[in-house]
């Protein structure tokens, strides 16, 4: 699988990540050696997008092992407390949660046959390593599944999305984006609208980047021209990814997406969440469990470091919305689709 | 009637208004003299907002034919290509062409009169600063039938709004805002969610700017978490402005509206409309006849004058959307209120 942009690896106990934060203008691999590094980075933006940031405390999980080996540390206590710290970085995304469950179980197994810390290290990252490859084979899952929902539009689909889920969200393929992608490569893309994504702009910023470098039409719109234009005809399809789904289906995705899902609804145009089945979040029924993060002030009011809203203003800067299952036509994941209210075309 | 902010005044046959595109950070007055200057300005949106468009064509009106009485120009020609000049400057809101129809009018009539061009300037200079007193009055009268109409609440409320529509956008006192402010004052108002309002941040400057002289209390979003916090049950009224009402009460205003009309229409809540009378144009039947402005790609691109997108991005910039007059509650003008949908309050 050719790797057009290259968000995440791993190489000498050193993770690398492309600064997301610094795209377009600039394109540099910041190297994390410590969890907290690791947790920084994931906190500051600098890796995100909900399976990206389930790789990147994975590897963070495998450095926080290493560091502790080259002392007499419990390996116990400290897997523990790595696991603790990079959990606490984000909190709605539900992959984080589960990659580091799978590498603490992981670690359990393995210490508890009394392995040595060195072997432990080595399988760890090869743990952390297949579940970047997973993600990458996911992502070919997922479009393969959506292109077979799609085929009953019978024609070229003018596509909708939002935030970033691409290559830069993911192990190296994407989620919402990367079905968008296989679309354009069957000559099933028409055009793709981008809203910019406010406050932090993913998708002005690293969704018109990364389809620059793949060759897609693209034209980017301000979040609330989104209603607007679907609202008009101009949109078949609205396309987004995830950070969490509950049982019921409700799924959380960035701030936004709920206004596109009923602007969508209202127009009858099919509204698709892709994800891969590490955002499932079985173990709470609905949406309303979901905790949404809100984030600082300074993200809304400052522009390129200048203030721009009057001294002391205050804000409300939630980072994510629930979209409840009743608006989402199918979410698709590597193995299948859950169909909730069902597709239907416009003519 | 205590203006607390002028945004607009004329003196020794010079406009004088605030310029809206350097606030909050400053707050300086430019000077216009000729009808191309008062044209620009509006283009700019140095002034900006439906009433303060209509008003200050108003003005640039007389400025243009006086200007044209120092020579020996052919006067009711003057009177035609400073019409057409001042109305190409936007094409969404109506208060423009209703303020300059009634110029022109006023104007014909003491042309066929025979008057002296230095008695037409008078009499002109007096209509446009009827038109300011008019638009200001109008402002108290929406705020009574406003307040009639919210009687039923019970409570404090917690309101939301979008872009500007304050002392800012009329002849001094507002249209959606001063209903705020007017709640405020009567102890009827608990909170005001502020959007920011991409591109141009109208709420995020101009509104959060109006509100701190007000004393009123506000937080402020980004435009896509208003629908978000309206499903939530954080908002008990939408109240906005309007650019263009056509005969069956579809509403053209500022790109986001309908993205508050819908989520306040799924959640159960008042979605509010206020505006002047000049705001309806009962010339056309439905909202799909509202010319929308389409602006430049720059304003969304572009972050405090500096390129964030990728070169090369494709824009799509609707400065107006249109909200079908099923979402909306009730338009509330100077004189009464149209009901649409109607008005019930969630518990």
């Amino acid at each position: 699988m050719d790797l057009i942009v290259k968000p995440i690896y791993f190489e000498n106990m050193t993770l690398f990540v492309l600064d997301q934060s610094r795209l377009p203008q600039e394109e540099i691999y910041i190297a994390l050696n410590t969890v907290e590094e690791v947790v920084n980075a994931i906190k500051l933006l600098k890796v995100r997008g909900a399976p990206a940031i389930g790789i990147a405390a994975s590897y963070g999980y495998v450095i926080g092992l290493s560091n502790a080996c080259d002392g007499k540390e419990d390996l116990l206590k400290t897997a523990q407390e790595v696991r603790q710290k990079l959990e606490s970085s984000r909190p709605t995304a539900v992959n984080l949660f589960n990659c580091l469950r799978r590498m603490h179980e992981k670690f359990l197994g393995l210490y508890e046959q009394g392995l040595e810390a060195g072997e432990i290290i080595d399988a760890l990252l090869k743990e952390a390593r297949a579940i970047q490859n997973e993600d990458i084979e996911a992502s070919l899952g997922m479009a393969e599944n959506f292109l077979k929902l799609i085929e009953g539009a019978g024609r070229k689909l003018r596509v909708l999305t939002h935030c970033n889920t691409g290559a830069l969200a993911t192990g190296g393929l994407g989620t919402a984006l990367y079905v968008i992608r296989a679309m354009h490569e069957r000559g099933l893309l028409d055009m793709v609208y981008v809203t910019e994504t406010r406050p932090l702009l993913q998708g002005l910023r690293l969704t018109a980047w990364e389809l620059s470098k793949y060759g897609i039409p693209y034209r980017i719109i301000v979040d609330s021209a989104g209603p607007f234009i679907i609202s008009n005809g101009e949109v078949d399809a609205v396309i987004v990814g995830a950070d969490r789904v509950a049982r019921n289906g409700d799924t959380a995705n960035k701030i936004g997406t709920l206004s596109l899902a009923m602007a969508a609804d209202r127009k009858g145009i099919p509204f698709f969440v892709i994800c891969p089945s590490s955002t499932f979040d079985d173990g709470i029924s609905t949406g309303s469990e979901i905790p949404v993060e809100y984030r600082s002030c300074d993200e809304v009011v400052n522009f390129a470091g200048v203030r721009i809203a009057p001294e002391n203003s205050q804000c409300l800067n939630p980072a994510f919305d629930i979209t409840p299952s009743e608006l989402i036509s199918a979410i698709v994941y590597e193995n299948g689709a859950r169909i909730y209210k069902g597709i239907t075309w416009q003519v």
